[in-house]
């Protein structure tokens, strides 16, 4: 969908290639120990531990035993410097599940804990980058915590020496060879997930890219005197997230950025042909479809990149805006303002019709209005979508560098562990014996429905986001 | 799907590997010239001539020209035996484009006459198993006919040297070390397409993997002596049909059935290292996911295998006995075989709902009663549809055997009309300059809609079939 839609819009040869589509190498099969559709929790607990365990699980067994992970020995055994990027919560399912073990995905408090150090391996994890402030901020702070308790982990992690970022301007002074020394270091540009892309203000949030670029020189600077080399996850997140929604435009442009950070990461192989770059998804998401039949005749063989080359906001970006008193009550005004703005400047869609505008400025439910807005821009893309979970198919894998080829062919998502466990020579083992005493949360925590200002536009999700 | 229903059904361990799985290299893009999403002509044209051309061109370029395919190249260059298998009718886009050039795909009638060698090659086709009697018998002869005019091609392919089959007698009495003195050999064993895996009585058609595997063998002793070797295109041609009619249960056993005949092909590939064998499909039909979201909640992570398991026939069958007047006009006896021989009996549903009963029995509209056929059982198994038709995602590119590995990776389908050029040696320009001026019939020829007996349930596809 993304290399035909860039491709027809760009006015690139047929057979233009992504930085992805150069480096096919297999697929990955996705299910999970007590599913055979996986959420991201155990999808990335295959990646990070090499086991298949329960849906909702962050590196933790069956049976709920910690596991070691790559991250985790990488350091402890390698000396590698060690990183997270997402643009996601840095405390969501997949950072999670390489830097912290409990038992259900939502105790996202218990997971920021982790992620600073406090428990036995002590502070694992050297960089991260991401969203996700809010579970490191005391909830006496109530505009930017979604914490459940006064913990300032925020503070903690500075007495712990983590050097802590949460703005544009800070990420952008980090220099590479300096900022090497700074580590440990947490950056959160946001308090809840960062932005989709194609809602980001490039102004107070970094791309995917760029926080790509700066963690790869920075952990590579870091280790260059010993040696020893670093591990590194990044995650495009809200690829998924768009998908749940289903929302096109939003999935299209954060899958684009995420092959810019693909093109940063494998420059840097080039330059450094001793790295292994591995591109995975834990699952698809939104069982989507590139064609969407729309009336019972047999279908027309097509589907319209066009319709999703002017939509300016993600759905979740407008139905926050249409939700928000803000929009105004006035019905004249309202008409108006969902005609012209939302979908004439907003969704790129200039003929809309009377039926879509009116009941789009009147429903008041946020799912169904998403729905709506999902429709309108589907339809006319001719983007089909079975679900707003995830499904069973394969996904794509990807690898270049060192190594590459022996991810070759149908793989299940454990042997991708098992690779990074082979090539890294690391025994996880050993690391869950270290790590079997520490507090796994049993049952599911409580989670905080904060309603963030305007800059968090994916609240709505948070209390949404358990099986994501 | 077809591997997490196997391994369920069948109790097999998590990692167990189709005969496809194990021989994965890469991804096949199926764009056609005029559409980002191809029909079965463009898409088999991309294999067959190396080129990208209209939806519906058989191996005729953008203008119309005639393109020398590799099934012709490899007899007239390179002294090769070659065939072709189908479940289709022979005459069907995907063999057609192998071994005829006309504008469309819908002249049937046409391409029987190239594929018995009525233009400037002569015959070139060596062997030929599948479906299609109708289009070599003349309209003079009702129930067996779908010709236009009163040809009758069947005798005339006689006349010309075939060795013609129709029955699994004839088919089972083929000796392999024998047969290859018979050849032409044109085995067409059924007047339209052949059976749905689903609904096939083996005492009356071969398997697609009895006639891969005979085809191999007599293709194989053909050519001991000289050496030249042989080009076999093996198509499992409904499991396309089955998504087209949204149908998962007959989806399922045409895939299975396709799996056992790529295992008889790679057996021969291991026996005869020289060989290679590609798989792959030319798009993916229906917009097809392994997810489906039922209720308005979001959504739990599962699709039910289960629910696929107890289905005996295909929909189109179903459809065909509800609609025949056989079924019975009086109202209760109508509903009882609904509920007891559809629902339960054959669509393996024992809780079908009263409504779901009432209005299959009393739907009188073909197309609707197969979709509410369709949603009964996608619904139950959580199996996603998007399209009746075609979608322009990627398909799995699989290749096993000598040169295989030249064709890991995302390639254009092209460029596997490209390797086999390639690994043959092949000129297909100097086969193209030699049949330019063959009969290239313009415009749609007219389709004669012929209602076929029980044993031809697909037949109501038939004049739905153009696009295809
Ligand atoms: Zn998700
Ligand atoms: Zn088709």
């Amino acid at each position: 969908m993304a290399r035909n839609y860039v491709q027809q819009i760009q006015d690139l040869p047929i057979g233009f290639q992504s930085s992805l589509d150069e480096i096919l190498v297999g697929s990955s099969r996705t299910r999970s120990s007590n599913s055979l559709v996986t959420d991201s929790a155990a999808g990335a607990t295959a990646f990070s531990c090499r086991i298949k365990t329960y849906n909702a699980a962050i590196a933790v067994a069956d049976d709920k035993s910690p596991c070691g992970t790559v991250l985790e020995a990488a350091k402890l055994q390698r000396g590698m410097a060690t990183g997270l990027v997402a643009t996601s919560r840095i405390t969501h399912a997949t950072p999670a599940a390489f830097s912290a073990h409990v038992s259900h995905r939502d105790m996202e408090d218990l997971i920021a804990e982790y992620q600073i150090g406090n428990y036995s391996l002590g502070p694992v994890v050297d960089l991260m980058f991401g969203g996700g402030r809010c579970h490191f901020m005391p909830n006496t702070q109530a505009n930017v915590s979604c914490r459940m308790d006064a913990r300032d982990l925020w503070s903690e992690a500075r007495a712990a020496g983590f050097h802590t970022l949460s703005t544009r301007k800070q990420f952008d002074d980090l220099e590479s060879r300096s900022s090497a020394k700074k580590l440990p270091i947490l950056g959160a540009f946001a308090p809840s997930h960062m932005a989709y892309e194609i809602d980001r203000d490039s102004a107070s949030q970094p791309s995917l890219a760029e926080m790509a670029d700066k963690a790869l020189h920075i952990l590579n600077s870091a280790t260059k005197k010993k040696s020893a080399g670093f591990f590194l996850m990044i995650e495009g997140s809200r690829i998924d997230m768009a998908a749940h929604t289903n929302d096109p435009a939003a999935h299209l442009r954060d899958i684009v950025a995420y092959w810019d950070a693909v093109t940063v990461a494998r420059k840097f192989v080039d330059e450094h042909p001793d790295t292994v770059l591995i591109s995975v998804s834990d699952h698809e998401t939104g069982g989507f479809s590139v064609a969407k039949q729309l009336t019972p005749e047999y279908p027309e063989y097509l589907w319209n990149p066009r319709a999703l080359e002017h939509v300016r906001h993600s759905i979740e970006y407008i139905s926050y805006k249409l939700l928000s008193p803000l929009a105004g009550d006035d019905q004249e005004a309202r008409y108006k303002f969902v005609r012209d703005t939302v979908f004439a400047d907003w969704l790129g869609i200039k003929d809309a019709k009377h039926e879509e505008i009116i009941t789009a400025a009147q429903e008041t439910d946020s799912t169904k209005l998403r729905q709506l807005l999902s429709t309108a821009i589907s339809n006319r893309a001719q983007i089909g979508w079975a679900t707003h979970g995830h499904s069973a198919v394969d996904v794509n894998l990807y690898a270049y560098g060192k190594d590459a080829h022996l991810l070759r062919g149908n793989h299940e998502n454990t042997d991708i562990g098992k690779f990074i466990v082979n090539v890294l020579g690391l025994d996880l083992d050993s690391v869950s014996s270290k790590i079997k005493a520490d507090r796994i949360a049993q049952g599911t925590q409580a989670v905080k429905e904060t309603p963030f200002g305007s800059q968090d536009l994916d609240a709505p999700e948070h209390h949404l986001a358990a099986a994501h």
